[in-house]
Parts: structure tokens; sequence; C-alpha cells
């Protein structure tokens, strides 16, 4: 069954590998007529990018985005969008001796089984180069998002044990921090944790935060389709996410009701709450207020230390893998928490479009 | 855009409002052969049906199930399997002044503002009891699965502060004690909060976790459909649910590496892990150890307790929410996420059939 | 792989066989604030009745609706619509002989092949009472598309070479005909082809006609999702069609381009067509004129003179099919050619909506 | 709504138009361990290539496949297959003037309706350079096809109305007449007609047969993704066709039951049909026999004799284009049809695997 496609009414179709010729993704389904250049796609997958910092991998990529359909004088046209980003930097000589072995955290094993054989150079479609794809379509989504003034914003949390403090909160350093912590300060002390983890040939989880200011309420459908559910699935599809949560997430489980509610208000003529423990989602539609959710990413498992694992002989064998790795792959997935999420929002925006009878016929009748 | 459709090979299809005439669920795709009774269907049910001690509502349903289509001869046909419940204790009158304010906690004002209006009446679409489409298909799929050696089992792991003793657990008490919690013991404090909350008119949320045991390896797609990622959409579709996890979930945000990664270990020639912080999945496919998340519940929003909120007109006003309400509801949506992991689970299974050309060109060689 | 699912805003799930409880559909995504009644499909369902003349079984079936869900103080909610209606006139004793033999024209050997054995009675799933969920659906969706100035209406075009006039179409003989032909005449000569055929124990095909007025231009996707490619794929489902053509269909293939062309010009400000080869689609897009295609459907297999055939223990018998068939199906097919494209036409002026990036951000603005 | 994906298992995602940089498709769902080169691929593009004959253009193109991602080793590896063919030969002056007018019997109008412009350069998305990554698709599943013997073959039947004679057909013969007819006579003479419409500076339409050799009883689903209608779906949506008809097609409607229905009959103990009037589907589903089905194309629009429209500026003009247009388009259309078929066919295979518990259960007992 095909599993690389996502999205109902934007349907996003991502492909490559690792070390292939090229990674991309058809965008089908966006609609016509938003000015789209292929800065606007770069400047999303430069926030991806390795090699920017000590944070980060020293593998060097251009990650140059070329946009090959569904652009004409500057417009998308409203056809299939598609992006490539060629390989560049594929040294496959680098990943010859772990197609042996079953590297333990990684998805070997399960390819193997399932496939029969798998592209194993540098992780083939499980590397995170396959986000390539998901933030070269998120850049589209979150510019249309802008232009209908909602905005999605998503920074570190948390590096290991290392969490911002929300009172020194300061947007701009989401782009600025090697850790895309929007906390200087909690930055400083992330990397020295990562140094620390370097050093010690190991690496570190961390939890991704993510807010869409400007949704009106409404969006998301009953049932299976609710807002929240269509996040947790696009976010969870990210590789080394191991949970999700919606505004307080799982401390609501020891919560009484009286303290979860968030009380309704009337505030200058319009509905608003007084709180928001559900993260702006109620019933899996949108309730007017900030949509916050975070994701808890694994620490990443290449690492140089020794571990045990067996090899495709079924011998029990000890391995140590070198190469460029990041010892945290927090920072780099910002952006693709934030690509998940922005083309989750856009789709519900317009499935929520046809839901009333008096919209449909009201649009045909003008 | 249809929200009430979940699944790819296997789609339910489920309908229904708390206080219509029926509920129930279209099951299209299951395979043929398979013996299936109304009985098969019903256990499942029961297993959701209120008033059965004081952890849930008093409301009492019969809740019996009706196959409509889809059996000939005691067994399955391959073609869609139509089931309902009828509802047969409604009690509109009870929720007639509820018509005209947003309840705290609830989607009434979401629903509003996306269709305009909605059917206030139990919570209307967004009841617990749209569930019961979701259980009475779970039960095929489970009894399926249970065919092929592969268990899926859920159960309460905590009720607000209380959470069970893996020491103490005991499988079959699952299905003994009032809160589906598998520890005797800690079901007994569990009753006691609860009772505690009802007596404050107040209500507490709670955890559900799930296991899957006997799924061979490779089960999952790489990408947007990976095991976790499609089960994190299901649970998280079910009313209520505010974070999802697998194996170690939130934590492992702060593991490091080496302590996270789950080392494999030929033990009789077979593959295995020595540890399983991964819950059963890497990259998004299971590695043939068990499958392990939990689901995190928040509390019934519908509480008796005085709370502010607006009514339709825009003032602000004070409500106390009088009716049959679950003072938790964890118990009840046990069989929920069960039923919602062997969907997920089959629907893969069947999936990953397709995975290999020589497995396409063995079967039809056959 | 489901089967029983068509649509992509609105889906539709039908279910049900011949002699089962019951047969019915769940409407999925269709919009909310919709007035309807049990009368509105009911009318729907009457035009597909048996028993009402000459040219039809004479099987007495109520076929009467219930709507079970999606509806709420007359309108509709935006939630699943469930319908159903119980199959009354089940004799189950007629058919028990066929189920040890494959009648020629059915579909009996694929479906024990493909399924390892069927619901042999009255066809089961691929009787022509599974039509019963498509015209249930098609009622709402003729309704809507009426509310906005969109008229679909199909009509017996031919049974047999006895073909309609259409110097002599008269709308209103559609419903008044036994054969729902728009002349009279041709009508008459149609039933007595028809009382030859069941003479000669033998029955007929014929030819359905179905026009759309009032279509904007524009709807249909580029590609994949043409108008006529989703109108082709719905009717092309309906049991005993074997061919599907768009205007002037077949004929075109042998047209020069000068012929086949329909020159725009202006006509009081807006861009018409001379001529309409083209059935109203150009390139997969509405062009802004009627909508024409034609639906051939062969003769009813079921006949009751001597056929050759073998039967499950690989023998050849022969065999006389007795039973209330109607010697033609194409009086009776009309209303769910019109459901079908009714039900394609609503979708895709669906997914119109969403073309241009302006449409959206204009909706969120107001 | 995404209208560039098609299929269920396998999922075709195409994008490009006829000037953009480049064009192709994401095969997502292949299944993995086929061999698989980029010659594989070539051998198919190559025979919808333009300028090899009087039949076609003589704009040139090399429409050279690259294959991105989804191979390793020489093997498909079960992730999506990303091909893409760059385009050399745009030479986008040619079309500058078509920019300001609707051309008859183009997509022109309906585009500006429904996006508010178009990409005007060769017809853009809606150019017959869309269906290059239909045929790339179509190449890998024909291959898989006929490893498992299958074979999938199309051809041109007639061109105006100059048929073939079945008596003289040769398979040989369809690679190598520039009509792609079997039959050597009727070739000479098609082409002497297509002579002649270039003289009348005019074009024809013409017919593509397709037949399905080697595929086993009880594929395709019962209802709406009968293999007929997914096959109707997938060639109606290539541009031009106008009319698909399975079997003896239109002519049905004219039969009586006991002329059309088949006969089934046992041969060499195994069940077969002595007729083959249904071309193979029976209520949806294969019965064993060849599956036969007729593809109707309209003449191609773009003519250079002069015609009457109207331009963006609302005036009536007449137009004369010119270009490198076919004068008919279904000798390059006959792979087109055949990897639709293809891909129509291995999707449909792959379901029926799906079909019965014991084949699910028996899969993951080996």
């Amino acid at each position: 069954m095909a599993g690389s496609i996502f999205g109902k009414n934007i349907k996003i179709s991502t492909w490559g590998e690792s070390h292939g010729r090229a990674l991309g993704v058809v965008v089908d389904g966006f609609p016509a007529g938003m000015e789209l250049f292929e800065n606007d796609v770069q400047k999303f997958l430069d926030r991806r990018k390795p090699g920017t910092s000590a944070a980060t991998t020293s593998r060097k990529e251009g990650d140059e985005v070329e946009i090959l359909s569904g652009i004409f004088e500057g417009k998308t046209t409203g056809t299939p969008i598609s992006m490539m980003v060629k390989n560049t930097s594929q040294r496959s000589g680098d990943y010859s001796e772990i197609a042996g072995y079953y590297r333990p955290g990684h998805a070997d094993f399960g390819f193997d089984e399932k496939f029969g054989f798998r592209d194993y150079r540098g992780g083939g479609r499980s590397s995170g180069r396959e986000t390539i794809g998901r933030v070269a379509a998120g850049a589209l989504c979150s510019k249309l998002l802008n232009e209908m003034g909602i905005k999605v914003m998503a920074f570190t949390r948390a590096i290991g044990d290392v969490e911002i403090d929300e009172k020194k909160f300061d947007e701009k350093n989401i782009l600025l921090t090697p850790t895309a912590m929007p906390d200087a300060e909690a930055d400083k002390r992330a990397m020295e944790l990562i140094s620390k983890c370097k050093e010690e040939m190991d690496s570190v989880g961390g939890v991704v935060e993510c807010h869409v200011t400007g949704l009106p309420a409404g969006v998301g459908e009953p049932v299976f389709d609710k807002l929240d559910a269509v996040i947790a699935h696009a976010v969870m599809s990210i590789g080394a996410v191991k949970a999700v949560e919606i505004g307080d997430g799982t401390r609501v489980s020891k919560y009484k009701g009286s303290e979860n509610n968030d009380e309704f208000v009337m505030r200058d003529s319009s509905v608003e709450k007084q709180t928001n423990h559900a993260g702006g989602i109620l019933g899996g539609i949108s309730d007017g207020s900030e949509i916050v959710f975070r994701v808890y990413f694994k620490p990443t498992p290449s690492i140089a230390k020794t571990q045990n694992t067996v090899n495709k002989s079924g011998e029990n064998i000890q391995v140590s893998i070198h190469g460029r790795h990041d010892p945290v792959v927090v920072p780099r997935a910002v952006v693709v928490v934030e690509s998940m999420c922005a083309l989750c929002t856009l789709d519900l925006l317009m499935s929520n479009m046809l839901s009333r009878a008096e919209n449909i016929i009201g649009f045909y009748k003008k």
C-alpha cells in the first residue's frame, strides 16, 4: 500500500533516498494564483540544512530546491507543483559497513523483513533527508496561511533535560540560536549538553513545540479527521517521534474536570476562552484560541559508542557507528514539525469551506 | 470533506448521534470467510456499555447489535458488513437546556461555527456513543487477528493519580474490575477517587495502555503510514484524548541514545531485542517485539459543579451540567482504544502482504 | 480493498444484499443546513421500484427508506447520513437452485473465485438492489444541486432497437411512461418489444441518456479526476453497463477536427459554444454548456430460455432461470444513472471551490 | 482537490506541463524486488515519442527518462519510484499568440474559469505530454504483469473510417506500423487518410483497442471498484477520449439476453466461456477470459483550418492554429491506454490478494 502520500485536499507525495540521485515532493491540489518563488521554499529548506552549528552534523549539503512544474509567471497554477533537491554530498563509502548488520534504534531490520532487502546507504528512505519533501511542501502551505493571517510557529522546547523558560521566550531567537530555542540562555545550556554528548560519543532527545495563531473556530472534522488526530498522524510520521500531546497533554490525565475545562467568556462581542488547557481544540475542532502541541523526539540512534547487535548472518556482534550524525535531531526537526502542521491546517481549512450547504450555494450564485 | 471514514484496506464508515434513531458502522473491505456471529460483536460492545458500575454513568443502554449485511451462513462474505445499534434510552428532555449555551470542554462552539447549528442532544455526533461503530468494527478485526495469533489488549493504566503497579498485573482483572485495571488494588483506590469526584460534582482523567503481541516484524509503511503514525491518528481521534505515546514515549526526550537504543540479539536463531524502549516500532515498522502505547484522556467535561460560560445570545452565564455522565471516561474507553488498534494493525498487516513483487507473483502462480 | 465507497468530498458507503435483512448507504461529507425529509429520498427510490408496469419485475417491494442519522430538526447536520431500506419480500426459496451453478452473464463464477463462496440468494451483493444505496444518496445530491439551479435529468433513450425521436421529447413523460422514455410513441413500441421478449423467455438491452443543465464552466479537475472520467467510473460501476460515451461519443472517432470542434462565440456578453459535440466537457472540465452522456446496458442476464452452463461439480448442464426478473433493466436504471451523475457533479463542484487561493483567503476574511 | 493522483494500492502522482522544465511521475506502493532499468521505461516512452512518422508531429523530443529514486542495485525497493523527463524542445514563442483566445475543442476556457488563468504554452498541463508520467508508470506495471504471465496489448483499431480487418491481425505490426495498427494494409489506407487530413489542414479521430490475456478470474471488486469501472475512469481520463466500451460495448443495447450471455463450459477441467461478448468481465469481476475494451478518441482539436472563436476581451475572432500538432492522436495514445490498463489491472490484482481471510492468515503463518 502506498505510504508516501499524505493529505486530502492537498496531497503531498514525497520521494527519495538519502543517497539516491535526488529527493523531492509533488504537491497536488495546491490552489492557483499564489505567488511562489524558489526562494520561498529555499528559506524553509535552509532551516533544516545541516552543518550550520555544532548542534548538527558536519555533512555539508547545498539542498537547493528546483521547482519543476506548477508555476507560471511566478504564480501557482493549480496543477501539481513538483520540487526536487539533488543529492550532491553522497559518500556511499561511509555506509558500506552497515549493510551487513542491524543498527539498534533504526528501521534496518524491519525494512529487511518487509521488503526482503534495503537501500542501506545513509538510512535510504528512512533517512532524515526524507523530510526535505515535507519541508518544501510546508513552505507553500505556510505562505498561503500567512496570507490568511494564520501563523504556524514551531521551536525547540527542550533538549535532554534543558527546557526553555517561557518568561524568556523571544520569538526571533528561534531562527538565531543553533538549537532553535526561543530562550537564548537555555540555548547555551543545551549547546553544552550537546557538546558533552558528542564527547561521550552519545546523543540526546528533545521536544519541539508548535503554535498556530489566527486560526478561526470550526476547523477540523468530527470523528476521524479531527484537527488533533490529523496533526498527530502527521507529526508521529516524522522519524524519531515517540509522543505527541495537544494542549496540556499527558498532564490532563491527572486533572479534575473543573481544572481542565476552559471556561468561555464574552470579550469584545466575541466568544473566547479564559484558559487554554485544551490547546485550542475541542472535540477535534478548533475553538478560536491558539493551537498548542508538543512533539517528543528520541535521541539520534546512530552513536559512536559501542553497542551490541546482530548481523545478517545471525551472529551477535559489536558495532560503533561513525559518520556525520546529528547528536540531536530536534533543532533541524523544528521546521519539519512546522511544515507538517501547516499542511494539516491548510488542508482542514479547505475542508471546512465545504461544511455548509449555504456556502456552496452562495459560491456558485456569485 | 468526509471525516467519518477511516482505514485503507479495511474502511470503516461510522454514523449516528447520541439521541438519533440508531448508531452504527459499515465495514468495507473485510476479508471473506471468517466466522462471525452477533455475539462476537456484542461481547465487545458490552465492554463499553454504561451502567455496570459506579465508575460509569447510570444511563442504561441495551446496545444490542444487529448485523444487517455482509454475513452469509455464519461467515463474512467479503462485502460490506453493516452493523447497527438502536438508541433505546434517549431522553431528549435531559438536554434541552444545553441547546442555548456552550458547555466548557465540549465541541459545542466549534460545531456551531462550523456547521451553523448542531444536534445538541447528548452531544450529538460528538457523544461518546459515536464509538459504538468503532467498537463493533474492532470486534471483527480483533477476531481475525486472534485467528492469526495476534492479540490486542488494552487496559486502564491510571485514573487521576492512581496508577497500576506492574508487579500486580493480572490480565483477567481487566474484564473483572469496574475500572478495567489489571491491578485489583489500584482498582479499589481508583474507585475511591471516582466516588470522591462524584461527591465533589467533578470528574477526573486517566490513561489507557495498549499492547499488541504476536505481531511479526515488517508491519507499517515507511514515511506517512508508519504503524505508530496510523495508531496515533486512530486513538487521537477518540473523544477526550489529549496525548499519545509509543514505548517510553515522552520520556525518551531526556534519554541518551545509549539508553534509548534497544540492542538486537540472536535468540533461538531469531533476531530479538534486549529491551523495548521503542514500544515495538522502529522507523514506523514493527520490529517483532511487543507493541506498547499509552493514551491520555482528559476528565469528562460534563460536570455538575458550577462553571462560567456564554450562551448563544452572547451573555456570560453560569451553568451546572446535570445528567447521566461518567465521572471518568477511561474504563469504557479501554475497548475503544483496543478496537482502533486492532483496525490499524489488521489494515497494515494487509498492506504488508503487498510489499514484495515475489509475493504477488507467488500468489497468482499457485 | 474496500470497493463499496465512492466519492471524494462526499463519500457514499453502500451496503446490503438482495436477500439480507436490509440495504442502505452512509453519506459522509454532505454539507449541513439543507432541508431533508424522508419523502425527498422516497420519491427517488420509488422511481427504481419494481412492479409498477409490465416493463419491470413483478416482485413487490415497499422499499421504504428510514433516515437513521445526520438530520436534526429537518435539516442535514453535516455529519453522516445513514439511510436504510429493509428487505421485506425476500423469498430465498426462489434461488436455492442457482446456488449450485454459474448463471451465464452473472458474476457468480467470479465471486466464487474471488471470495471462495457467495451469497447466491438473488445475486447477493451483485443484485440490482445494490443500487438502492446509490439512489438514496443521489436524492440528496440532486436536491442540493436543484437549490443551486443545476438539474440532472436522465431518461431512456433506447430499448433494443426502439429509439426515441428527439423531436417528440417531452420531459414529463420520463416519469409517466413505464419505460421512462420521454417520447410516448417510442414508449409504446418499446413496450411491445418487451412483451415479445417476455413471450420468448428472453430479455433485451437499452440506452440511458443523461443531461446536466445549469452547470457553470470550470467543474472537473485536470488529469485523473476529469468530470467525464469520474462520471465514466460512476456509471460503469452500475451493474449491466458495458459502454459510456460523452457528447457525440463513439462517433467522434470518424469525425474531422473541423467537424468535431465546437466554436466559441460571444452571446449576451458571455462565452458560449455554437454546437455541443463535446457534451459540455473539454479537457475534463465543464465548458458551461449542457453535459450530455449515454450509458449502454446489456440485456438482463437472467432469462427463462434454456442455456448451457456448468455447475460447481464441474459438469456441463442446462438451465432455465425462472424468477421475478425484469426483461430489461433500463427503465429502473434511469434514476440510478441520474443519482450517480448527481453525486459526481456535486462532488466536483465542491472540489472546484478550492481551486483558487483567492477564494480560500476570501472565505476566511469574511 | 488533488486530481493528479490515481490508483489505490499503487498510486501514481503525475506532474508537469508541456513547456515547463520537466514532466514526471512518482509511483508509490510499487512492490519491492522487481528488476528495473531505465531502458524498461524508455522502451515504453519511445512508443509515445513524436516525430517518427508522418502520422505524428514533427516536434522532436528526446524524452529520456531519469529514474531518481526507489531503485537500489537494479531492483525496486518498495519505496516511491520518481521518474522524470526533461523538456528539451520547448519553443514558447510558438504559443504566445494563443494566450489571448480560447481554442475550440481545448480546455482553455475551462482552465481560465477554474483557476483564473492558465499556462497557455502548448496546452500547459492539458498537453498530451502529460501522459509521459502515465506511460513511465505503465512500463513498471506491465513488466510486473509480464512476470506473472499477464499481458496487456493495445493497438489502433481504427483511424477515421479506416478499420483493421481482424483476419489480417499480426501483433508484431503494432510496433512496426506508423499507425500502430496490427493490419498492415489498413495501416496504408490510414496513412493516406492522414496525409489527406494534413493537406486539408484538418485532423481525424480513431479507436484504440486493448486486450489483457492471462488474467485469472476473480479480479475486480464488487460495486464501485469494478474492473471495468476502474478501467473506464483510467482511460476516460486520457485527453481526447470520448467513449469507452467493454466487450461488445454499445452493441449490447440491441442484443437479446440469449445472444449476449456467454455460456459457461467445462474445458480441460476448467470453467471457460463459449463466447466473450462480456469482454472478460462479469459483474465487474474478471471471468478468466480475455479482457477486451475499446477507447474512442476525438480528432486533434488544434487544426490549421480557419475557425471562429472568442478572445479574452470578449470579441468574436477567427483563428488558424499552426504548430507541431499530430493530425491524429491515436497512434501515440496506444501505449497510454496500455499503460493505464496495466496500472488498473495490477492494482486490482493486489486488492484481490486481500479478499479472503484464509489467505491473510496463511500469509502470516508461513
